[in-house]
């Protein structure tokens, strides 16, 4: 193990941090918020022990698989830790768990809360949770990645271990320009759903949180009632930019490339898109009867539809009050998630895909015995390599639902609450049905319960492996150059 | 497509099932009920139509797999269908679809039932419900295999369709000798639980539908309490029983052939006997609050547990009040299910032990790139094969729960009644939660919702496959020799 290497990255990984607090640091500024000075303290504690650690750099930049899941999964709990402070120290998170709570549902893009309360938080304080799911939906060692030259020509073991999907492909042959392309359509659309959010009447502050929010598939409210209050045209914008984050961003890199064909090519996006209209035509239907005006339940499924799949989690109604069959499918979409290389959560529709191919296969190997087929996607047959990673992917996740499911049933919660609790969480959601729905929150549950969920959201968004990697002591033991 | 030889074994098939009928038959004269007339008359018409579909044997006794699994499939469908005709025609199922499904329930050894009131039942017709278990739990084919030399040389693809988990195996080179000793080993255990029962103060009429029941893992109860007034020696051997049959043939065929220590080598047997004594002991201490003694505790969470993970569903009390953790842990047992090649149901403990494995594998290649391990169960590698089937196995298992729950999503009841039912019914255990729970019954769902737990109920006991083939369009258009 390359530990020196790891040093340096995770030391990198605390000057960037030191750096993001800037945004906080500014808005404490502008709104004459007393927090100004635990950001800063915050700040200066990361550069500090970030310059620290950068110091002594070792000649051998080389990393291997191991060593990237192992970096990636250290950085985001170092990440989260060192991102609490500033909360703990606020007062509003008494509890430190909690506000590593809060900070590990921000970077992983849950957007699960444990306040009932956000209206009374400093702005600086709001902010900074919606930019932890900024940071945290591309990643943020995509981002060291584009603005250092941090890890040599080893650097794909990092970025293949952060970035979600069965297989990650590089856009252009460098990594770091792939990392600085993703970084530039993230920023540009980011950008755009401000804007369109300020024409459509958001005021600033909302709509910079929103897009922020949005952007990373994150879904912290920063109102109590999530989305709800907001006119129809925001609704509708919200709804568009979640649909559009969850899309593989190799689409836009292809419309950015100009080749408009192969970004509507995407066998991915177009399952995505259309379980969005079939799902959302189905709840519109069904919750049909609770509305005055049927446009007003198309808008509502839509959103909800959107938020869910994306793993964003914004609600604008309380869709715990909804029919069974609708709850039914939208905790489906859960598990679903968006498409691999968004910055949304969930099992991932490619998965999903591959494994309903794989089935096919095998009835078609039941009644063609001689004819060998195999299975493809986006038009390309689809590697052992990536079929037995997502047979492994399923299995562990199931077991890690499980396992979780059981340590949180001690505390003797309903078992909608339970099973919904750990599905939001390892799935980067947000909400959940009946105790943790819309408009409830985790705050109640145990220092245990809440370290389970924790570990699940980084799981969940670190696609399992870096952190069972890290929870494997022959790592540790091992030595090697 | 072999449709001759098909219909040839359909044809033995109904023969064997007019001799079945034996049974009810001598019980209504016993007991001189009026519904012996039912059962006459549906022998006759088995019999009769049996014999004509057995008339012109083709010369061509080749069956390939695909036709393994049609004609397997077909058998339980025309095997239910036949088997409901007294039901029926009892006039205690008035809804022909709660007749089949009531079969459907029996042959495959789930327990489910849509009465609330059994005690009612004419006595043949409850040693018909406990005889459907029995038949169901080895497997019709398996016993036609043993007494008709039906299938010529290609009666593996028979066995192999019908009896549960990745892998099949013979027991001897032949076939008809391999399904011989296991209805002998079947049979003696059978007899033997009946005679225990007796010496433990049972009535011979409640000993023999208790053994007939526990020995094909099914659950149907006679007694509206199911098995709660029985005193604690009678609960113990249930118990035993239930556990014991939930073992793989193979180690009492080992036991049976002398060599003790093979049998307890079992590594499937191991871990399923592990699941059983640590998940008892859990809920043991979960329940204690709610008994005056914790012995009778822990005979109820014995007996639930064996009771459970064998997929046979009896109840010695309403496990529906028991606290949030019990109750997850026994729907986790509905999953993990009875080893492979025993007479349970569910996803069965070799397919659990291979998906652990898979991912200790895969981390282990994380960490160990260079060093190439093989999965092994029983000693002995798991072969590619039989990994890839167990992955397909558990994607489509998925699937199909996930369709099952949506279709019955639409009728509006709560999510873990919709849940626990689709569970139960896949995995051919029985009772549920909520309003499915083991004082409930399947009565107040609708005939749509009815039909899709029939499917279930025959997916899971023929594990997935059989039924999955009998629905492609495919197989159906093809013409083969």
């Amino acid at each position: 193990m390359n530990y020196k290497m790891i040093r340096y990255i995770l030391g990198s990984l605390l000057m960037v941090m030191g750096a993001l607090f800037l945004l906080p640091i500014l808005t404490a500024l502008i709104y004459r918020e007393s927090c100004v000075f635990r950001f800063l303290a915050a700040a200066a504690i990361c550069l500090l022990i970030g310059f620290l650690m950068r110091r002594n750099k070792t000649k051998n930049t080389r990393i291997y698989a191991t060593e990237g899941y192992v970096a990636v999964a250290l950085s985001w709990i170092v990440m989260s830790i060192f991102g609490a402070m500033p909360l703990y120290f606020s007062g509003f998170y008494p509890n430190p768990i909690d506000a590593l709570f809060e900070t590990v549902s921000g970077f992983t893009t849950t957007g699960a809360t444990i306040l009932s309360d956000v209206e009374c938080l400093p702005k600086a304080v709001l902010i900074w949770r919606s930019f932890t799911h900024w940071i945290g939906g591309m990643g943020v060692l995509v981002f060291i990645l584009a603005i250092l030259p941090v890890a040599g020509g080893s650097s794909m073991h990092l970025m293949r271990a952060e970035s979600p999907g069965p297989a990650v492909g590089k856009l252009v042959p460098k990594i770091r320009s792939t990392a600085k392309i993703l970084y530039g359509l993230y920023i540009a659309m980011t950008i755009l759903m401000m804007i369109l959010l300020i024409i459509a009447g958001a005021p600033v502050f909302d709509s910079i949180n929103l897009a922020l929010s949005t952007a990373g598939t994150g879904g912290f409210g920063f109102l109590n009632d999530s989305a709800a209050s907001y006119n129809s045209t925001i609704k509708i914008i919200i709804t568009v930019f979640m649909t559009l984050f969850g899309i593989n961003f190799n689409v836009y890199f292809f419309l950015y490339a100009g080749s408009v064909k192969a970004a509507l090519k995407c066998e991915e996006m177009r399952v995505y898109l259309g379980i969005i209209v079939v799902f959302s035509l189905i709840i519109g239907f069904d919750i049909m009867g609770m509305y005055a005006a049927p446009g007003e339940a198309f808008i509502d499924s839509f959103f909800q539809v959107s938020s869910i799949i994306t793993t964003t989690g914004f609600s604008t109604t309380d869709f715990d009050l909804w029919p069974s069959l609708s709850k039914s499918l939208l905790v489906l979409l859960m598990f679903i998630g968006a498409c691999a290389g968004s910055t949304g959560g969930g099992m991932k529709v490619s998965r999903i895909i591959i494994m309903f191919k794989s089935i096919g296969k095998e009835i078609s190997s039941i009644t063609h015995p001689r004819i060998v087929k195999k299975i493809h996607l986006e038009y390309k047959p689809v590697e052992h390599e990536v079929l037995r990673s997502v047979n492994v992917f399923v299995m562990a996740y199931l077991f890690l639902f499980v396992g979780s499911l059981l340590i949180i049933s001690a505390e003797g919660k309903d078992l909608v609450t339970n099973f919904t609790a750990v599905a939001t969480t390892i799935n980067n959601v947000g909400p959940g049905l009946s105790k943790v729905g819309p408009i409830c929150n985790f705050g109640h549950y145990s220092n245990l319960s809440k370290l389970v969920f924790i570990f699940n959201m980084l799981a969940g968004r670190l696609e399992l492996f870096p952190m069972l990697v890290l929870c494997t002591p022959g790592v540790w033991r091992k030595s090697r150059r």
